[in-house]
């Protein structure tokens, strides 16, 4: 070989190695990452394990190992077909948190060691009116965290599992001193219960009330204390008396007891209600003041949706529906918390008593809410 | 008689004569005022001459002849029974316009000779939270203008009559320069319309609806089009297409016909219902944008009440029911009415049309507003 050939050789040689690593850098960002998890393979509340791949790590991305799993009544009517049609297998989880462990070229929220958080939704379209608001839960394109064909048209899975690749932007950082196991129900179900709050910019000797006290009316009751409203729980349930009164509620109405329900009429601006079953919307509406509004959380099977009586209306008496939160308002409602304490009431559970968890559920027997510890996902079934 | 005696004789007679005249002058504005119009005597759209007692015009009252009254579909459902018992013999009618013919002695935003206004409401307690807000319709003692209990306990009467006397602050008086026998809708059709509106603060742009094209969605077109709205109109009835063009309209929708429904499905700010029958306000709810709201106006009959599908609430799409506007917002809608030419488009009918022009009301063949001509009142039945 003569000088020349042996440069050119050498510089092609060369040039060759830098394409191939960058290529296989590239190929490792995309590479699609295996994951497992517990999923309910057809519709009903029975899980197995199972094992699957998450997508790479694009350069908006962030990988999170997750550590504790929230279970959201949502995760049961998503399950059970209570809404619609369910995509199977299916990987519930949308009250997420764990450590970040590998970040995107253009990742700056985050780095690789800290706590996060992942909630409803992984991405929406960017562009819209709503996501220009910062309310991309209304966005046309939202991309749900789990039971929702993502944009690559492969469905999307949620927190049940050891992993999870998240555009940066519906990734949350949770200070480190925050109590790690206590924090992934407010991905879901204090977002839920912050925003229509602030969105009716509750204040100081504000009359509210909650319907239904389970795990969004554990986080609801507790935001609405922390900015002075003056509440009342409502609740079918009696042994959630005293849960209520030691979170400093002004009253607690078993609604099943009548005499309970005396002289409430006219007297509330807000209703949250967070009531997963039929019920008459009417007895509430007529509770409210002129000009309040009752809101409805957490959607009931499509079957027993919430009865309307139109004549409960009159006096501009306001009724709709909110869903979670935008991700401005989620680190808001995540600052709020760490600021002023608020966590929700949690039993932390193995996944493998995943099943037994959706039964008492299903009964309406579990506790505010259950978590599910990401380290027992390698313990036996 | 000595001096003494006919000095105290004479004074004692002086002040005899003072009573006397003091008495009888509150007795004369005490004295009950002989009255006449048309009642239904029971239940049912069957009307007869009626004669009947008005109060007397008390310091802060104002005594009315009244030249014009407006038949509102209300009318049809307070003599028919539709929302509750009726107290009979029922003379109905609520928007009311006359000229002054007498005034109590408080009396200053009005004198006699001038043409005034009456509506929904003759009193309120005047001292609970919404008549300190100047919405006294949602006061829970309002007397209404008929088939109301008065304070003195006797029945209240309505506009289907020759005079009426109101306390002031439910007296508007009208300009001169006004259309005096088109004025009388705009005391319940107007304000009823107005009034969300302006609570909802409608600018340039907003895209709103007006569902029903009556006597109320004739105002509601007028006004929203003035405040610089887009407006489409719906109705059932084809032959009602060229007077929403005339007014301006963006579209108009037949809703029997489902082509024209398509692609509507998230676009209003705002949409107001005066459809007096049965209905899914899911469709409507399903055309509003997100955060948009659909206020009902006017109530159908209590087992016709529109069905509210709890799933169309999502986005926080709002529903509510709204109730004419009180009294400062009522001169506020004349003034706004005047200056922008808004007026109903009316057919005047001699009170003893009444029988027909109910039962073209009750069966949809009615015009947009049929106003009593009152001078017809001694006219031959």
């Amino acid at each position: 070989m003569d000088s020349k050939f042996k440069q050119t050789f050498f510089f092609t040689f060369l040039l060759f190695g830098i394409v191939l690593t960058t290529v296989s850098a590239q190929e490792d960002n995309s590479a699609k990452i295996p994951a497992k998890g517990y999923a309910a393979m057809t519709a009903g509340r029975r899980f197995v394990p199972y094992e699957f791949e998450r997508r790479g790590v694009g350069e908006n991305d962030v990988l999170i190992e997750i550590l504790y799993a929230g279970i959201c009544h949502t995760d049961l009517h998503q399950v059970m077909e209570d809404w619609r049609k369910g995509i199977f297998p299916m990987v519930p989880g949308h009250e997420i948190v764990g450590r970040v462990s590998q970040t995107g070229k253009n990742i700056q929220s985050v780095k690789i060691g800290d706590y996060a958080g992942v909630g409803c939704m992984v991405n929406s379209c960017g562009e819209c009116e709503q996501c220009r608001k910062d309310e991309e839960q209304y966005c046309p394109k939202t991309i749900w965290t789990y039971n929702c064909l993502d944009t690559d048209g492969i469905p999307s899975q949620g927190g049940y599992s050891d992993k999870i690749v998240v555009n940066e932007k519906f990734v949350v950082k949770i200070p480190e001193e925050a109590p790690l196991e206590r924090m992934a129900p407010l991905f879901c179900a204090g977002i839920t219960t912050y925003s229509p709050l602030r969105y009716h910019r509750v204040k100081p000797g504000d009359n509210l009330a909650v319907a239904g006290f389970g795990g969004l009316g554990d986080m609801a009751v507790q935001y609405a204390i922390a900015m002075g409203a003056k509440v009342t729980v409502f609740d079918v349930n009696e042994g959630k008396r005293q849960s209520a009164i030691d979170l400093g509620v002004a009253k607690f109405v078993n609604v099943r007891n009548e005499k309970e329900l005396d002289g409430l009429n006219g007297s509330f601006d807000l209703i949250l209600s967070t009531i997963p079953t039929r019920y008459d919307a009417g007895m509430y509406l007529r509770m409210l003041k002129v000009d309040g509004a009752m809101v409805l959380l957490g959607m009931p099977p499509k079957d027993q949706t919430p009865i309307i009586p139109a004549a409960a209306l009159t006096g501009r008496r306001k009724i709709y529906a909110s869903l979670i939160g935008g991700m401005k308002e989620t680190r808001e409602m995540l600052d709020f918390s760490v600021k002023n304490k608020i966590y929700p009431h949690v039993e932390i559970i193995p996944i493998q008593k995943l099943d037994e968890a959706f039964q008492n559920l299903a009964e309406g027997k579990a506790p505010f809410r259950y978590v599910i510890d990401m380290k027992s996902l390698n313990d036996a079934k």
